[in-house]
């Protein structure tokens, strides 16, 4: 299922992606939900994250090629960042360029939706409190990370978290993700999942050993090699295979 | 007024610290609360941390003799990272040790909580949207910290956001303010607010020209020289005048 939280007259819904239309749902995701007998076409709403996170946690350096073309060392264990839930924007929505950065990019990335609370657990176990996949683009001003050598200021800018356009709950933590990200329609990153250093299950049992995770908490995966600038009037879309694809207008 | 949030036979209820008593309210602390006949003894109360902070952001080297105890560079704007809110912990809560750290160090620290949604704020207008003052201390695993040359992991550890045990509303950010921490009753840091390399107001105008700042985010504005590591067994407190005590106990 591919579940959606979008925005109809002002009014905020929960419901299922089914092709070129919303099903509604009542309830909650994460627990228990109805399917109801309403149904909105895509072109009359406007997406909402589709989560909200009590936090989101990033991992960096998570592909060798990407953390070569930075020129950074391979890390010996993941190496976790945090992004403000402030920073959170949906598909669709504008990314705004700051004023103290002439050097932001994209990276295009798989996250993981944690489904249950949980803590310290096995990598083996990591399954069972997933709740599903969507698409996340960790927007990063790189010339203030550079400069820092820290990545929290360069990474929490209002709108640098596009994620959606929904959470696909249907696949497993073994299959393999392509990752494309797309500048104007133009193929910048291609990626897949396989070449991560720390997979899905080892990030899991990782972070929920530093800090517990409750449903609806985001973890971005990493992001494959081809990293680039986003200038003002670009359209940036980051696509994974069974999921969708996550565009946003750059100003 | 010195405003808590705290427990009793399983209910969270909020009031006002009045010396050896609490005076329950209700409503809502930023917005509009009522004090009610209703008054309850510190000795049948757990407390709960004063907010439930949306973000809490940390101020790095912000106190010139601290960054020169570490052997770190004054920045040249605010260093800020974040902590996630699944470490925050309370007055007279306990500070897990993981097991991953040898070398855990605490650091005493005045924390703002943010009254009103605010973004670009100019410094001269921060007080409009500060709502009031508590005790933080921001537990650090220095030796993952050294390592990773990162702040993340090192100070996400759950338990690692003591903060408490009430918000003061009756200061104002031209106030200077001692920070003193101590160690089983030892003297271990002994600052003032006054020798903050970037102060409250501008602290509030940087932080809020990168992400949004909501009512009960919370911005530790750094520590003072004189770090050092806690022990299993050991009562860590941090005093700060006119605001109390935060007590903490490590295990």
């Amino acid at each position: 299922m591919k579940f959606v939280r979008f925005k109809i007259d002002k009014v905020e819904k929960k419901g299922i992606l089914e092709k070129n239309r919303i099903r509604r749902i009542a309830g909650n995701f994460f627990t228990d939900y109805t399917a109801l007998d309403e149904y909105y076409d895509l072109s009359e709403i406007q997406f909402l994250p589709p989560v909200k996170p009590s936090k989101i946690i990033c991992v960096g350096r998570n592909y060798r090629e990407h953390a070569m073309e930075l020129n950074n060392p391979i890390p010996k264990r993941p190496l976790i960042f945090l992004k403000p839930p402030s920073a959170v924007i949906a598909n669709e929505n504008i990314i705004k360029l700051p004023d103290i950065s002439n050097r932001v990019e994209y990276e295009g990335e798989l996250a993981i939706v944690v489904g249950k609370k949980c803590s310290r657990i096995k990598p083996i176990d990591a399954v069972h409190y997933i709740f599903g996949y969507t698409c996340f683009n960790d927007i990063t001003a790189r010339d203030i990370q550079l400069d820092e050598k820290n990545f929290t200021t360069a990474k929490s800018f209002d709108t640098f978290a596009p994620i959606g356009p929904c959470i696909e709950d249907n696949i497993t933590s073994e299959e393999d993700f392509n990752i494309k990200t797309l500048v104007n329609g133009k193929l910048k990153q291609d990626g897949n999942t396989r070449d991560m250093i720390f997979g899905i299950p080892l990030l899991m049992s990782f972070i929920s050993s530093i800090m517990t995770l409750y449903p609806g908490d985001v973890i971005a995966t990493g992001t494959p090699k081809g990293v680039g600038v986003l200038k003002k009037g670009d359209v940036v879309e980051v696509f994974i295979d069974k999921i969708g694809t996550l565009k946003n207008y750059v100003d």
